[in-house]
């Protein structure tokens, strides 16, 4: 067999699969006939209530909302084994969700083109082939598979309570103080801080209007976690959450509890004094210590860089190595973090649920 | 079997491997005989240079200089297989260490209490028991197997240069732009910048003889990665990359590229434009684009808390509940970047050797 | 949370993928919507041929002939993803296969009695719940999967001939001589030997009419291995090959090369001296020798119990522990190898497959 | 990089480790250092005693008596962590067991020459490679870390009694009706009928008097299992018993129950009908039914082959392809399975360990 044959063979995809016990493996592209998954290692018994994972799709859907695409995709999911009358029965789950709006001639101007800050490139380097259309795996339309997962996960751990929101657009920020996690979805941008949640929105049309697109940071709480779920050397808590939320489309930085500002302060001021109760004084661990949940709240942070197809002409290169002018058409969200709030979610669910599994302990 | 029994069989530590095809799995506690591990995948016909897993062991070694921990130990690296006349051969490597400074009086002080920030009190949830006598599991010295690790991985990798330095102690930090990646080594905090490391030592001086202790990041930069490393979905190279940097002891946060600063950047500002070389005008995805390795530098920053021991008077616990106050004795560092250094390094060695052994293809 | 919450908690199914580096992973019971697959680490390139898929299908399914079950599955297989203009792209290949023929009251004179030698009492044992309607995960449909898995498999390995024929019926088997491979598809028993087979499908229709079943042998010969298949230790190319047959429902023995008659015979009986073309004079090794492939022909037996559905009435026990009589109505085959034909060659292919990638030399 | 090197760093050998939950790690060449291994997931509060495990170490040891090779080893095992006052901590077990006997002379004759029937030309063929003295991680003594492993596994499981002995020779065979599991120590063939024992041995010092070599058969009872262990698709129970059995040098077979009997028999004969008490009135299943033990006794075989090694002169080819005669020296068993009868209990105690951690439920 030649070496031109055996190269071919070796660039396959891997990686489609998260989770140790309680695994998420997805398939499909965007432009597809459908996306998709299994999820093995579900416990038999769960109430699994479809309109829940639904409303979890919606969250995440496009079309949903002025401040994102106006690209519309029903994403309804169809589960199709491991569930009777209602319950898991502990059997593989798997699920479909069927494509609607591939208009694939959105692409065609980018078929030979290397668009800054996608994944055009690396695609075509590690693979030798590209899908131009709709970016094949690389779509963030992989996501909304996450979302029935986590939805999933969810059901494992009722006592467990994660709750996402935006934190800040741009640089407008919420202070800690003004969040009231009840008030997430009151507005199209989740940001609970209704006065904030405003000026976001009206960052975000503008920064639409002028054909850009605009980073933000979305904050995520976790209550309800008993302490002991982690492993506590290469697989610790914080580093799983770590890598999910680094999976995730466009972000680049995860912090938890004090995060980068821990560089700048002292072991005095750092350290979370016991109480006895149990609890801690303060919470600069952000739930986790030696990999592990000590029972207090978990919250982390996620950067999401700028969406990188703007309107605005780009230099770049096209597949020969000419220097091009590129102008994106497509139809494409000004910032990504309303839509990313269930995705990170979803993901904080996976890896609590693969958590739990793993600890298993009648202590919990 | 009762119940009381089977709690006990479900409390095992798992996640003691890391990596996908070159997995190193580790073992051992800071107070036991040794501590070791077991390379397997990794490729025959590489030359194993002892020297040089020696030196990076030696850069991690407490008691290598005046800002460390005053206790000694040698650190020195038996490899039990896999090598045959100074050639990796394919086979499994094992490898052991022998623990030589394990004062364990130093810790019976602390047998009853959750000492602040410290694992004691999640090990304590999560298994029941624990061990006391310098931390078991959770003791950063299960980091020198990660050491020998990443010196191998290193031998995969031979155009590819991985090095990590001191960006910033408390508030002193270092300018990118007086950054000579040649002067790491140069001085003892491992910051490449000299006056900055001058104040940095300083700044670690004040803070040891206050009994204190203080943050620190580091910073990595990776030179010659080939383009296509990386697996797009869940196993994204900077996801990887990611939980490897969390999975330190102290880590809070982990950024690549423009990290948490791309939150307030614009498209049009974050954009990196191709060059006709293929290169890109500027690095704000920080050499990863979709997961994958697009040839440019990978950099990221990896920000530590202060180490949780320290010499003043503290508030806690013992294990009944009762308020007592701690004041630690035993020997550790007042600041612990400069020793994690040379573990950050051998992280990155470790996922990059993972993900180039996933790749294989004949482009690289 | 009470124990008896967790009870249930713990017993979910695992263990539905298949493979290290091309993996098929499971979902779907005999009685729901659907039942389908993921395939993972599949290469690009590949000319995904549709038809032989279906072709490999229509050889397992049910109503072929009338040896076989009268129950009719057009059993259409669905690609979801992974493929564009007729060739895998690398991405993961989703599937779906729809069930058509589900008529539960079939079923439901089972739904309290554990049927002999069937999987409804250790599943009750296991999980505690029993999908009573067509065995759930445990009924032989979830091995239609296992085809398309094994159809795409064999697209990677074109110079690669698996083929497996019914070696023996009850006490009528072929003879090694009489064995031509061209042969096996010219009858509905799947054996190659005409005259034979004529009797095979005698004895299976007496055997059908009395209401009872018969067991059954399957032969597997493999041509065009390349040398070098096979990782020494645990994951021996043999070892890996047993697993996959003793994974298929009904199997009770694996024997490769010699096997069990090894038992008998002495060194200097038994070892294949090497010929100076690098072939052997004799072939006990079957192909592999210390758990690497040799270049030779692989052949191995695998053995099939009688299905455990029969007409007869049987004694056993319904879920209360009382005696009861039970007679079967259902639609079963009498005997299962001519239909397990096509799932052996499947699993062989998945398990070369796997290796092949795990593999992945140049001298292939 | 030139498509020579990447060919090197294409043939690693992996499948190192055994098991999903209860994982055990081996590394060591016969003719190095020291070989040995890693337990992972083996959960706390087990007593481990050493003693026991180097009582099983010695079972497997070579130069034990007259019938097995006169090379002696001492075979000692050091634990190097994961055990606190001889319980099991919950963390990784590391151990070795350093190599003394390694006469390398012996081989010095084998350097260029393939041995019929031995791993040296496949390993040439995999690896471009060949540690020619003693095999490398083809010897046989990688199993000695397989005895430590079960050894310990064998802790987990105290309700469960795993018993092998050697049933067959040659054509010296024992009878069913014949078997007091209690008398298999009671001879150095480790044949529970007292009279068949002794022509098992007068037969394998006649084979090894010619300078030659006989295969045997081992049949294992395990007692004790409790209904429920098994994962009823990929992973049945005995699917992964038959892996563990294959796995081991020199098997070329493996049945669980009536195995390959099963062929001749009808379903009326072959069903295992329920009594009231929920056993069975025969066990054709072999105490395992749709994958999943079914609470009766676990019994199966494993056919080995006679060892290779001969004393005759023998046609070979060395490296050049060149025709030669050889004539082995070495230390060599005339038959492996008296050797081989603690390996298979240690490879059985392993697969029930890492199934009773994934069923873990209240009902055991």
């Amino acid at each position: 067999m030649g070496s031109a044959k055996i190269s071919l063979f070796l660039r396959q995809m891997a990686g489609n699969t998260f989770g140790t016990l309680f695994r998420l493996t997805t398939f499909g592209e965007s432009h597809g006939v459908a996306i998709g998954g299994v999820i093995d290692g579900c416990p038999p018994g769960l109430n699994i209530d479809v309109a829940y994972i639904q409303k979890q799709l919606d969250k995440r859907k496009p079309g949903q909302s002025r401040i994102s695409t106006p690209r519309k995709e029903k994403d309804c999911v169809e589960l199709l084994s491991g569930i009777f009358e209602g319950k898991s029965t502990g059997a593989p789950i798997g699920f479909v969700i069927k494509n609607e709006s591939q208009i694939s001639k959105d692409y065609n101007h980018l078929k030979d083109v290397y668009r800054p800050s996608h994944a055009d490139f690396t695609y075509d380097k590690k693979y030798g082939i590209r899908d131009y259309k709709g970016g094949g795996r690389s779509s963030a339309r992989e996501t909304a598979c996450r979302i029935v997962g986590g939805a999933i996960a969810a059901a494992i751990l009722p006592d467990i309570k994660v709750r996402s929101f935006v934190s800040q657009v741009g640089s407008i920020k919420v202070e800690e103080q003004n969040v009231d996690l009840e008030n997430i979805d009151t507005n199209i941008v989740r940001c609970p801080d209704q006065a904030i949640a405003l000026k976001m929105i009206k960052l975000i049309e503008e920064v639409r209007d002028a054909g850009d697109t605009i980073g933000g940071k979305i904050t995520c709480v976790i209550e309800g976690v008993p302490a002991g779920l982690g492993e506590p050397v290469f697989d610790k808590l914080h580093a799983d959450l770590g890598k999910a939320m680094l999976s995730i489309n466009a972000v680049k930085g995860f912090e938890i509890g004090s995060g980068f500002t821990a560089v700048e302060l002292k072991g005095s001021e750092h350290n979370d004094a016991f109480l006895p109760n149990g609890k801690t004084k303060s919470n600069f661990s952000g739930g986790v210590q030696g990999g592990i949940s000590n029972g207090q709240n978990i919250f982390f942070n996620v950067a999401f860089k700028p969406v990188a197809t703007i309107k605005l002409p780009q230099e770049t290169i096209n597949i020969k190595g000419d220097a091009v002018q590129l102008e994106a058409k497509g139809r494409h969200d000004p910032c990504v973090v309303p839509r990313a709030v269930p995705i990170v979610d979803a993901m904080a669910y996976l890896v609590l649920a693969d958590h739990f599994l793993r600890q298993k302990t009648n202590q919990i």
